[in-house]
């Protein structure tokens, strides 16, 4: 059986196999290796998440199958709604965010030890992008989620990383250090273009190589093209 | 558990989740409701395909899973390299490709009844652009694959579709039924462009539709956000 990697999160991971998506380019990339599971839920945040959390991941004894290589665990956008905007009802404060953060790594790694556990922090939010594609009536002329409260919510995604010892792609920082980068990686100020999945991808492929998960790793399943002689290609079946 | 789509077939399906491609946009389509899983295999025919057979598809009792709900079975394009160019440790002859065909479609009947199962033929060949883009060296000057040599064996596909009762993409027929196919539909005169790839996310979307397989017949895995109560969000995950 072809070893797994789950991406568990919001609307950014359940849109990833989108053209150009992140989820998709790693599923092309381990596309021999690997099955790329996806397991992306719209407007979820980090509450739902936990209490979905075993049926998104069913124990071994009702049908859940091998320890999978990774899981990435992608939430904070709509934890980080503002709680007095018209997203309200996805809003939770950011202590909590931290706590349920803990929460599903713990059941992570208490289900599969030796699974490399990714978190990667919302992105940053273009506000006056935001109010140019609301996803809801909102007549209040306010943005339903700002930068700063994304950011707030990104660094709580890093502690919790470094408090649990696992490796965070800080995606908040990590885009706003290039210019433009509303543009450039924002299709609504919220989820990501083109060239926004190429960031994530980039980093997220980072992590994996630094824990170890690489091509150069990996078994490929089933005798590769380069592999089968030409003057006995059925040789290389038996 | 979360029913699966299976991708059979060579490098056209290994490619398949690569920028645009007929993968990815199956396993965007189907995000909340179906894993589609990977099985290409570049540069393998139905030979090499039916001998890994039980590889690809693990038995029951060997960790194989639930049956999967549609399985795209998608070889010929290696079939077809002639017999005497380059390619030739790849060829198989035209009937030996349809008995293959047969033999791989009754293993998966048998071990699932019920699933789907959609042939798809070779794609259409442009004999000068593969002269522009040989995988080797290829001193003869004569292209690996004719296009003919596709058409017969999109041909033994079809009829082995018709015999076997199942659902068929004719892949051959269908691309060069538009005017420029192989600049619109072929990026090396064999493997898919961006445009190729959507006519296949298309042929196979309209048979999985006309088998049940669609969006409103299936389960939408956990809650969507449409039906969470903005004033009791938490109901909806009891």
């Amino acid at each position: 059986m072809r070893p797994k990697i789950y991406l568990f999160g919001d609307s950014i991971t359940e849109q990833s196999f989108g053209d150009g998506g992140w989820g998709a380019a790693l599923a092309n990339h381990f596309a021999r290796t690997v099955d790329v599971v996806l397991r992306g839920y719209s407007g979820y945040n980090t509450r739902w998440a936990f209490k979905v959390f075993d049926r998104v991941f069913p124990a071994a004894e009702s049908g859940g199958s091998e320890p999978p290589l990774a899981v990435t665990v992608f939430f904070g956008a709509n934890d980080a709604c503002l709680p007095d905007g018209y997203a309200a009802f996805q809003h939770v404060g950011v202590d909590e965010y931290k706590r349920n953060l803990h929460s599903i790594v713990s059941s992570l790694k208490n289900r599969w030890p030796k699974t490399l556990i990714l978190l990667i922090t919302p992105p940053p939010i273009d506000e006056d992008e935001r109010l140019r594609h609301p996803y809801a009536e909102n007549p209040s002329g306010l943005p339903e989620r700002t930068n700063e409260a994304a950011g707030a919510y990104a660094k709580a995604c890093v502690e919790a990383a470094g408090e649990c010892g696992i490796p965070v792609v800080d995606l908040w920082t990590k885009m706003q250090q290039y210019p433009e980068w509303s543009k450039a990686f924002l299709s609504d100020g919220l989820h990501l273009t083109g060239e926004g999945n190429k960031v994530v991808f980039e980093e997220v492929m980072k992590k994996l190589n630094e824990g170890g998960i690489s091509l150069g790793n990996l078994r490929v399943d089933l005798p590769a093209l380069a592999d089968i002689d030409h003057g006995d290609p059925l040789k290389a079946f038996q």
